[in-house]
């Protein structure tokens, strides 16, 4: 019998889990600064906090894990996305009453889609994203655009520019829409499926549509710029006004409307202009939801905005500009069992160099010095201590230097202090060759 | 209509998320330094990679989400504990064949058990585990034992012992079973029915049932240590000299089973005594296991070991000793608008001060000056920028160092030097304080 991993699963394994780690710790390290703390919301939610009524997206039609188990009449769904549960959470934890809004939070982890599985689309993929909720000012919106931004620097991408659009108030919108509706009567009979249910639903959602994008009658469609009234259009204008004088670079997308219905204002995506990205270019995505957070039961008219970022295609668009986020330092210490005698002793030493933060290993396998020795070079050890009868008899260490290719015998009860020397002292070495290459 | 949180589940909300950040820092730096790298599998697997055939064990038969989606034939089951995915994964990524056994990881997050909700029992709650893969040698038994030990010790738990028991290997094993099942023949009628169950699947398991712990018949039943082979006794002898020479202090319990089939051998758990826990007094539990590498397909006769530890227990444990791991060390900047006009130039400052690695805020709600205060005071912040026309037009900044109770006005230029320069004296007076509250 087989087992295997579910299709369109990933394991992360041991080798690229530093990768993920040091990409979550810049990821909280920003989140830090920026006062945006970690909420941790449940991996199933009720159906009904994604299912909702108003909402016409593609997501929630067609592509969620949602199940019910056998004697319960609870339908519960994996969560598609992590906006819906922290506004859940926000509302029934009555956060919205907290005298400091807004109230900033942030969160990862994975998200499940039953998607038909596809090159960089997983069923079980991870997300990180920011909601900012409680305050509608145009400078709570640049505060998330300016942190996704200084993230993606940070991390090292390059090639990237901010796509920035608003979808107005209800009224612009609802006036927009009407005019999206007469412009495309004529041609909806040629549009694809999902556009003529969008034409009734959303027609917003007309324009950025994958296969009718390239239409001729897409061109000439209304632009929502026209039919902004007054106070979205000053909104936005504070919003764009703010971005130019801190000097990131964005560009306005008329076409840029997003997946979920529930979007307000001011919508934007951060992209990858790196070829290799080709049609997944979007890394990270946001907007602003009037709407959300009293559909939860939150006080009428309050706000918020938020962003997400697929973790596995950033970590891909890394990789396509070169950035690596992986450090490897090594062992401390390889601990080198010579006879079997000795294993007792060795492995004593080896409990006290972790006891004091020392990095180490030791062979369990009985395997000759020769084999003991190959992965010393494969674990980049930079100490090997070699620890046989006769230091066991005199409780002493034998410690090869790898790197001075040194070898000195001490008492066991002056290890700890050689090697803080030791190890410092090639540290400070690796220091001064460093800004030697620096000053060249 | 209202959207609350699933039954048995719950919000990390971000006013407590600080404290699982530490925790899980402490259970990260201690993995690296023993040489344990993270895995993450999937939150859900095939269902039989949790149902195994020859498995009676509780949470199987009671406790799991399993479910089918509509148009699927396949089955899979929200993980229940760790185990399972990480061996599926181990052996369906053939790591067995890596030339540094054992391969040593650790995961952790969430786990689901479809339990009846009670205190100190979640549907949704979080593991932390270990597993060392590939190696049957005491000594990789002591090196979990230890990392777990240490672990504990390291968060600061004082009140705490290991418990420690063998279940030997397949044939001491079936000697005991058969030597269980003649004992308790004329009892088994008296026995719950859980226990009528275990007597024909797995009799071990009679010895640890909640419900039939003190009847009679338990007191004179055969114990495990009389019908160990000789490999297996010197195997547990080993275990128990290590863990003496390095004063790990562990009690042999000869009623340690565990709720798991696949155990053999090694088996542990490390108590908290602390009256506060109560029958919740169990802090991490694990053991040794030979058939379940095979059983996923990997190599005969290769045996693996592990140990979790349920998260929100371990935090329990920890408040009960009066540990705290949160560490709020507040903001460094709060950015106070004076008059509305200065908002832009007020975000710039902030934006300059985060890029700087200065933790601040702003205020986004337009509140007097008055209600900008109280927010300086409940976010700690250690100094407050007024920030109005003035300023703007100077192209200055005005601070007030809140400890100092002083206040002064400087280019915005100078902002980021004056501060590195302030926060770095704050801090070295702290240190001084400190340093002559110990002299005392």
């Amino acid at each position: 019998m087989s087992y295997q991993i579910p299709r369109g699963t990933q394991d992360i394994l041991p080798a690229s889990s530093s990768k993920w780690q040091a990409l979550e710790q810049t990821l909280r390290h920003f989140c830090y600064l920026y006062g945006f703390n970690e909420i941790r919301t449940p991996f199933f939610e009720h159906t009904n906090v994604f299912k909702r009524d108003n909402d016409s997206s593609d997501m929630v039609n067609k592509e969620m894990y949602t199940f019910q188990l056998a004697n319960s009449s609870t339908s519960l769904t994996l969560r598609p996305e992590g906006t819906a549960g922290v506004v859940r959470s926000f509302v029934e934890n009555k956060m919205y009453a907290d005298p400091d809004l807004p109230i900033k939070m942030y969160y990862m982890g994975p998200m499940a889609r039953h998607e038909r599985p596809q090159k960089g689309r997983l069923r079980l993929f991870n997300q990180f994203g920011v909601e900012s909720l409680g305050v509608k000012d145009p400078y709570a919106d640049v505060e998330v655009i300016v942190l996704a931004y200084s993230i993606l620097k940070a991390l090292g991408l390059n090639d990237i520019k901010v796509l920035l659009n608003t979808l107005g108030d209800d009224e612009s919108r609802a006036a927009y829409r009407n005019a999206l509706r007469e412009y495309f009567a004529p041609y909806v009979g040629d549009l694809c499926a999902d556009c003529k249910r969008r034409y009734e639903q959303n027609p917003l959602r007309l324009l950025d549509c994958k296969i009718d994008h390239d239409k001729e009658c897409m061109k000439d469609a209304p632009r929502m710029a026209d039919y902004l009234n007054e106070e979205s259009r000053r909104y936005f204008d504070t919003v764009c006004q703010a971005l130019e004088q801190l000097d990131i670079p964005y560009e306005i997308d008329s076409k840029l409307v997003r997946g979920l219905d529930y979007y307000t204002h001011t919508v934007f995506e951060i992209v990858s202009l790196n070829k290799e990205m080709g049609a997944q270019s979007t890394v990270l995505a946001g907007g602003r939801y009037d709407g959300l957070i009293p559909y939860f039961g939150g006080p009428e008219g309050m706000s918020g905005i938020g962003w997400a970022l697929g973790m596995e295609r950033l970590l891909i668009a890394l990789e396509a500009e070169g950035i690596n986020l992986e450090e490897d330092n090594g062992l401390d210490a390889y601990v080198m069992v010579l006879d079997k005698e000795a294993r007792g002793y060795a492995f004593e030493v080896l409990t006290e160099l972790r006891a004091y933060g020392y990095r180490s290993e030791m062979d369990l396998i009985g395997r000759s010095f020769k084999g003991q020795f190959k992965t010393v070079d494969r674990k980049h050890a930079k100490t090997a201590f070699l620890i046989g009868s006769k230091e066991m008899e005199e409780q002493s260490v034998t410690i090869k230097l790898l790197e001075k290719r040194e070898q000195v015998n001490i008492p066991v009860a002056d290890m700890v202090a050689f090697l803080d020397r030791q190890l410092v002292e090639e540290e400070e070495e690796h220091h001064h060759h460093h800004h030697e290459h620096e000053e060249e």
